[in-house]
């Protein structure tokens, strides 16, 4: 294989499927977890004959990727609402069982007025901000959209879902247990609310991959989603949410300069690894851009296009031509900049596969 | 068209690469564009058709699709150091005419013997550093390297090459012509020692896009690279180096969310919007993420994979729904997270293009 390109473990992948599914099966929680990671249908599979209950996407592009492969039930967690994009995800509703999110009255509207035209009734989850400040109902508005979708007899209101990540009190933290704890701790008092109302809240999903443990233990949430644990990245190790060993996909480069006898050129930069966790930010202080395997010492210092620059430990022995392996900081937007990636099974066979829902924007 | 979506418009590309190409005419140098900008063989042959050399790219899969779209003349500009990538370069040179980067012994070579198995005589450039730090040999290794060029048979010196971007004493700056000049001089300095040795360096290979008229300027080089200059991009406009109504492409996108009147959710994150130029760093101090176009007190704030956040001005008259376009901070890198993009012509007619090269890394 031509270097750069991502090489995944199916060992460790297989791995990583089923403890995840393990720890929701022992609380009786439900996994569907958010393909955004893979985007790629054959590794979504694996996660459905490991017992997932379905699959996440943040797009309707992915979920129509995902459909024509054969999957049937899809949560796409992203609020729509344009007309054009509410046409395809009727249309998408037509061929599977799909859940859409619903953050604004707007939003609501939006979708009632085509489940009206289509005769439909279209099942919806309310997304509720918990601390992360992005999308996702505030607090004081919660209520209003709930009605709004709850009064219309064209929308199914299945429940409350919110992505939170690493947060307590609005501020990134390594103690992902306390994040988790708060997340559940938020939903339930949103539920508790809406029920107060009279609007049923049958559903509370919940949980990525920092916190999807301490989610699902509470045994106050249905469902949890998270991503990453497919793959695992040096961001979520940082975190604590999983060993070096756990990481299944690494980006394979050659050094194609070496100056000073250690600033190694490695022929992959930013079109090749994500960018957009940076090195030396709070909390997670990451050391680079991503973690040399088996160089301890290498530090991943800069990029550009299309190079990288790794300063190599005093004693390394690599030279011009030689591959090196790298964990990425962000596997999921890594993954999102290569048309394709190598599966090694255990017995070193490797398969290329298309991440066939790369670039999925819309 | 849905959201995310980069928009390109006709008018101002073709201005731009007009005005690059009559620079380029006045001072009798060639201009061979870099497409790792566009990564579209369409645009491509716009550069050409005005008027362009031949054209620059950083990977030989890139070549190859340029190659395939019936461009004949292309430089690659990375140095090429391992068996598989040799094999498939020699390919390509049985196709059209390549030029090679070679900065290592190691890799003239690694070329050398590969020319001479075929019996071939490639025609290769040597990269050398100036003050860049990254590819391209240092100064103490230059005349080693160029030697071992010079002396095989199966290699062509054609000439000399450099990258180095903004950058003057090894430090990013503003004064794009002060680090026009300096390159220059560096090269000349260069040429100067290898002619010493007896070498003959054919071609000075010089200039990108906020040094390229400084270089050009000078008439002591034979070619300039540049690459943004086509579309152009809020870096290149801090840099001073256009006019904003001279960016060419934009990323368009719907506000989904807006939160406190103000904090508008916008349906485009890392996964749209290239975010290895980060913002408030040294020289360029960039103000967010973007530039949004015709609201100037907007700040794009922050980004997640599939969210932006961009606080608007305090009379804003936006909702959700609303769709506002967004000038990246750099477009080669954001273009490259897309699968097409729309040009629209001066009468609002709009054709959709495949990023053919986008992913193109090997």
């Amino acid at each position: 294989m031509e270097t750069p390109y991502i090489r995944v473990q199916k060992r460790i992948v297989k791995e990583n499927i089923q403890r995840m599914q393990d720890d929701a099966n022992k609380q009786g929680i439900a996994l569907r977890p958010h393909c955004k990671t893979h985007k790629t249908p054959e590794i979504a599979f694996w996660q459905l004959e490991a017992g997932a209950k379905g699959i996440t996407v943040a797009k309707i592009s992915e979920a129509s990727v995902m459909i024509e492969a054969g999957i049937t039930d899809i949560f796409i967690a992203y609020p729509i609402v344009t007309d054009d994009k509410i046409a395809n995800v009727i249309a998408l509703c037509k061929k599977a069982t799909i859940t859409l999110a619903v953050d604004s009255v707007f939003g609501a509207k939006k979708l009632a007025e085509a489940a009206k035209r289509e005769g439909m009734v279209l099942n919806v989850r309310l997304e509720v901000d918990t601390g992360l400040n992005r999308a996702g109902a505030r607090s004081e508005k919660v209520i209003e959209v709930a009605h709004s979708i709850h009064n219309d007899p064209h929308l199914y209101l299945d429940g409350i879902f919110t992505f939170k990540g690493a947060v307590v009190e609005e501020k990134s933290t390594l103690d992902t247990s306390a994040a988790g704890e708060d997340e559940v701790s938020r939903l339930q008092q949103y539920k508790a609310r809406l029920t107060e109302e009279g609007i049923p809240v049958p559903v509370i999903s919940a949980g990525s991959t920092p916190t999807a443990r301490a989610v699902s233990k509470t045994r106050n949430v249905e469902e949890i989603r998270p991503g990453t644990y497919v793959y695992n990245d040096a961001m979520q190790y940082k975190l604590g949410v999983c060993e070096l060993s756990q990481c299944a996909a690494s980006v394979v480069v050659t050094i194609v300069g070496l100056h000073d006898d250690r600033l190694a050129v490695i022929d992959g930069g930013s079109k090749t690894f994500a960018t957009d966790i940076q090195p030396d930010q709070n909390p997670l202080r990451l050391n680079g851009f991503g973690i040399v395997s088996g160089h301890p010492d290498a530090v991943f210092l800069r990029m550009n296009e299309e190079h990288g620059i790794v300063q190599l430990g005093e004693n390394h022995r690599l030279n011009i031509g030689d591959k090196i392996e790298i964990i990425p900081n962000h596997i999921c937007s890594t993954v999102n900049l290569h048309n394709h990636f190598y599966v090694e099974d255990e017995l070193g066979e490797t398969t290329k596969i298309r991440v066939a829902a790369r670039g999925c924007l819309q």
